[in-house]
């Protein structure tokens, strides 16, 4: 709960379905939170600007109290909510519609759009070695193989939860010949990769790419082996926070995904960490592909500062800092 | 089956406990071997010096056709037979009988020799890291406990057949504090690790150590992170044939240890690879430790000329070669 | 032939006098293409705004479809086509003209402007060594000479076609002391060097820089010694398309230039591979000098984006897409 | 003295206090520039705006010639001359006027915001490890303390001037742990560091980073080591002139810094070399941290081109060029 | 010409050719110095040992002084008189055939053992890449090739002499698939090599492979692309003055090589360079193949130590050093 | 003290010379330990040859418990003591005494014989960078001088014990142009050195080198920038007791010498390190001069065996163990 005025239904039930991970994925939740602020942007019924600006603001904190972790939910407020402006309640909310509308178109042709870039780095008959699953990595693959060149990949299986599984099934039905490794064999198969391809959890000003636990160590081997790595990744991807310094705080999932609880007593009495993700140096990436283009790794700051501010502003809180929440880092 | 006179029990048992896998484990067969080579020493009843070496020499050759690929046999029969030496036939039985029963005490000591050599690297308070299950390596944590050292474990749980929990419940026995992981977590743990420390299938004479797949990925991380690598290997890893060139041939294990048929069929129609073993590069491994002291992994090949000889002989076959088998590798 | 409406005479002898590579040379190309768009932006008497635009488009099609993969012709038509803006026939005339005088002028400039950036980095009593021939690279020696350094240079003849002798001639006219040597012994001769000085046929968005064959080699031999590495590239040598992540297609040069024919047949059935140029990652190249100034390879992709545009549009297409050609890469 | 109208008592006192170090410190030095600027634009009474902007261009020319090396003198000038504008007197008065507040507010916050963006790097426990004396790196860990985080230092005494002792000092007044060792134990103990942090004299478009010797040596040991390098500069610091290509000059320092003359004269007749300053390549600084937030070294070219135009103009010179100064590199 | 007692013809006219060159090829020149000194040993009719010697001796340095920086020629020296040794002159001439007849026979082996060590590292359908042109590399494809395999080649044409046209050749003559690429092109093709495959001129103490101009700027980009280096040398190239430091002078050869008189004539003035080796330090050879066995390059000193001692004894020279040549590096 | 028979005075002697430093340095320590035992065995006058070698083991003990930790001591008793061989008591004495001789006349040879095999290694015209203070370095500087080469040097002063200055002292006796810079300043002076010179307090089994503290990073650094690092070092240096694993215990030196007492107090409560040495990898060394000749330093512990026995033997210690003192390190 936050503090403020009354809020739409859309939006009460949007914020409930976030925190219940009713709606997940960063692109579910970010088209969501914009939906959201359109919804509340259209009902909102104020007397002055200041009141509707107030309304819309603790609009934006009841829905990023959901999920403050989530980096595309954030994205999609500063990218709506920072652009209302106006000096009267028409102006202010037509101006947040337009922006809400850009955003969700920007969604709709995002993926395919990154895609279409990614498989432009795909010539006929390369092979990518593959960690995790990553919808924007595979739409790269997917729109290679739409360009009528021949994919093989190789997968690993991306212990604890195997989700190169999922990746290895996506391929497949693309048509794209896939070998399967267990995580530890991927500095042998390198020697037979063109490309290493994941995806991105989020992405640091400094370049850092926060992914799947298993994608650094996979990079400096790559480029121990010589085959570059591509990283796949929207722009909501982005982590504004990290433009002031904010490190992004890597979350620790629950043992039983490496052990067995029974086998694990078995060992006796041990400690067992299950980080989900690791942290990629952008020494070791050779690209970043979004749907506004490619960037080496230490330019994305630039389009990170241009898409969501200098400051990694937070539109939703409000100016005097009386109920704005605590940094998420 | 060879060619040549009978031979003693003791060897056929032997050499058929091999081939069924009743006798495994390099040092167990290495053993056990020189036993048999002992056996048959003794009892061998020949008339002339030279048929006494043949019996010996069609022994050895039935007890090499048995695992041509366990380095630790053809090094037992190398460091046995090739010290035969004599001009009559007790002479050669007791050269026979004394390098028996040399190799036999080296081998009682080897494990105990090595750990306190590995031991002596890892001071009270470190954190190594293991990959795998070696009881070479093992024994250089285990006597360091008995110096007194507290020492802790990050252990990789070694995908796909997760020797990692073997060597969590021996490293529990000891004492040691112990944490598990999956193995692509390695990079971010080596930041708490003050060694990387393995054992050794074979290491080769341009100081390549063949281990289990994921060593050589694991020792490059290891060496960007300034993390030191450790390699515990008794002399009857040591693989001779590599003087002369050959490369050690990689095992491809089952696939099903990878994923299990029935989720494979579930992904479609996939390739699956199931490497048993990968090679690290000297460059990357900064001391092996062997029960005759640490070295280098480039100096090694002094040691394998020293021990084995200059040129791999191969001391069971004719001088003829009319019943030599083929190469190994 | 394109499709459209006639064009001007200038339009059409340009188009073919690139065609036939009567005109040649990347900023000649360019100056070419620009003065050909304002004649017939000149020339051009429409009654409606979208009918001057689809004039205009058609001839930048015409050129455009000439030299496909000569990256400064659609840099040009990028600059002037993508300015045309206003309501009116007049307007968008007029913008037409201060685009293409805008970028005319800056062509006038660019090489004296870079020259003077490049020069900059040069201390006196430098030694550069230099890769093939490039009139941007060495507009940055001859500035340094104009300021007074004194600068010697150390050659690579740059097999197979021996630009290097051209090189050498011209630094002999501006008085610098010249070291001819075969490309092989670049690596002993780094050791005299203060810089590595070379030209690029296109640089990507990856910040990668494709240039003559053999740049790739000598950059990663300057890096193991602790020589940096300055590009000398005006800004329409960068590559728009490749922000979209196309890769740039490598030239595959005849066979003869390696190998006289008789030579070859002497040798009997061989193969030759002749590419023009390779790509130098980034990583190993510490500064891209242009007349906008001198940047990191990694940030070039803001440089391109703020020319032309961020998705590499291509301003001589019809906006339904009907006669755009394909692409080039 | 430069040529030109009379100037401003203030600007002439400030220029003084400026050329005999009255007034020292980057910081400092823009401040009162900028004020100096104010003052004059108060004070000027001019018939024209042309004769107004060519009294601000003298005073500008004034200041600059105090002190051309200092890095934030022309940037205080760029910031503010650089934005004068309008068609009238009383115009360019007040748009001077506005740009020499939100100059001197920048300054006001930029080491407290550059402090909060630095500190939010550092993650409670850390160590850092420390090299000569800077208040731009000191406000990230005091920022961090604030923040309530246990920060730890390993402080370099960094001869030749022991300003490692300055640091100690003032961390142990922040109520940090403090181990000071000499300069050449910096690779034994960042085993233990987890960031090298340090301050700037100015930083390079090409991404290199002007620091006090030692710097570059003891960042390419942290690479090796695999400990992050983060530098702490506040805008002023970024070097315009080096867009165009300029180096910067090394200030070599008195001898006797190195070794007391007695001593030097036991030794006999030997060289003693103090330059002050090294510079380290970008590719060994993971993050620059500034006011304006964090930057990978790659990208502050674009961060510099934003705060003081592309081609690093000097509005302090007259137009037609009459009597601007040399450069300064 | 040296001083001492009258030699045998055989020992002059093999001189004389050596000197004259009709005697070249490392393998010919140390194969006709070890004969000449049997005959030497044969024909010398001594009253006592030392006078034996002493003719010995007088032969050794007449052959030396030819061409001693010819490294098999003292190699040669020190394997045959090295090993004189008896009270009787009957004694010391039996000690000296057999170590000539050693020589010779080793030299008879040397290649095809030295082949078959090299063809063991070479996998079926591998690629091997070369550079100039080396009986001893070429002598371990042939033996891959007749073991069965399938070996192709990227052949550097190695410029100022091209001899990879003589490689490719010879290659063709064995059936090998050849690819004739410019030096150049070499870092390009890397990623299509398994092996880069050289020979050596000489190989150092201290682990260094003196070989063709170009061959250690092949090894930085094999390093870097993850190919493995092999140094394919017989023992006879082990160059045992550089036991006690000496460095190996490296030949400058005639400028004409590099460009024709004409050509240079017409660029002006300039200085051409043609050193005809470089240095390749060890750490980047992954193994140096010799008739006996393989070795890391960092070992090779202690087989230089066995066969020709510790301390690079000059076997030729008087214990008093009258009449001793000087120092070949 | 040690327990066993009354000894020589000469041993009491040198007993008590070494512990109270009057006796100090590698060599010197070494050279009286060798003569003490010469003496005791000359003296000692025992009934059987056990009870000789009981004497002379009890020598030894109370030779090796004055310092140790000094690795020459323990070298000279295994060179000496080790080769203690006979049957009865005489032909004891005499393996004594020609072990002794042995020693010191290797002793006596040792510094001129390295300083000429390091001399070899520099051209004329080169420079040395040194760190510390080591006579065997300038050994090789010396010799160089005196075969006539011109040699220049950069010193680094070497904080915190400033023996650079010394260096710098005995470089100018010999007519070495010197230049003088902090330690810091190394890596920008390296571009201008063509070797690094350093000597070692020991060299490990696994060719680590412990040396002055700072050899470690400027091994770094060197290595960075393209120099090549000798190590020059009697062999008296090699460390045995690393044969078997044991680390080098680093001597922490008095804080006092980092910074003075008053000063300290000054800045608060502070800690200090002073460590004496570090370890450098053998992967930054080039090669390793001793009087034996060059190694790489992956080789030396080849050359460790060869000299002092494969296991690091105690030939001090009673055979039963009842006396032994503890492991040095």
């Amino acid at each position: 709960m936050t503090d403020g005025p009354p809020l739409a239904e859309a939006v009460e039930a949007t914020a409930d379905d976030i925190a219940t991970m009713e709606i997940r994925g960063a692109a579910t939740i970010a088209r969501a939170a914009a939906e959201a602020v359109a919804e509340q942007a259209a009902e909102t019924d104020a007397d002055t600007p200041a009141a509707f600006e107030r309304t819309m603001r603790h609009a934006g904190r009841r829905l990023y109290g959901t999920r403050p972790t989530a980096v595309s939910l954030p994205n999609a407020l500063r990218y709506t909510l920072g652009r209302m402006a106006g000096d009267d309640v028409e102006t202010l909310r037509s101006s947040l519609l337009a922006a809400t509308t850009a955003f969700t178109d920007r969604l709709d042709r995002a993926q395919r759009d990154l895609g279409r870039v990614g498989a432009n780095r795909i010539r006929d008959g390369d092979t990518v070695m593959t960690h995790c699953h990553s919808t924007d990595a595979l739409a790269c693959v997917e729109a290679a193989v739409g360009q009528g060149k021949e994919v093989s990949a190789i997968v690993k299986e991306t212990r604890p939860r195997n989700q190169g599984h999922i990746t290895a099934t996506e391929l497949r039905e693309m048509g794209v010949d896939v070998t399967l490794v267990v995580d530890s064999a991927a500095r042998r198969y390198l020697d037979d990769a063109d490309h290493v391809l994941v995806g991105a959890d989020s992405i640091a000003a400094d370049g850092g790419v926060v992914n799947k636990i298993g994608t650094s160590g996979l990079a400096v081997n790559a480029r121990e082996r010589g085959v570059p790595i591509m990283v796949a990744a929207q722009t909501i991807k982005l982590h504004p926070d990290t433009l002031t310094g904010h490190t992004v705080e890597i979350e620790m999932r629950d043992e039983s995904e490496v052990i067995a609880d029974d086998a694990r007593a078995d060992i006796g009495d041990i400690a067992v960490e299950n980080p989900a993700f690791d942290v990629t140096p952008p020494r070791y990436v050779d690209a970043i592909v979004t749907e506004s283009g490619q960037f080496p790794p230490e330019s994305i700051v630039t389009l990170m500062r241009e898409l969501f501010g200098e400051s990694a502003d937070r539109p939703w809180e409000e100016p005097d800092g009386t109920t704005g929440s605590a940094s998420s880092a």
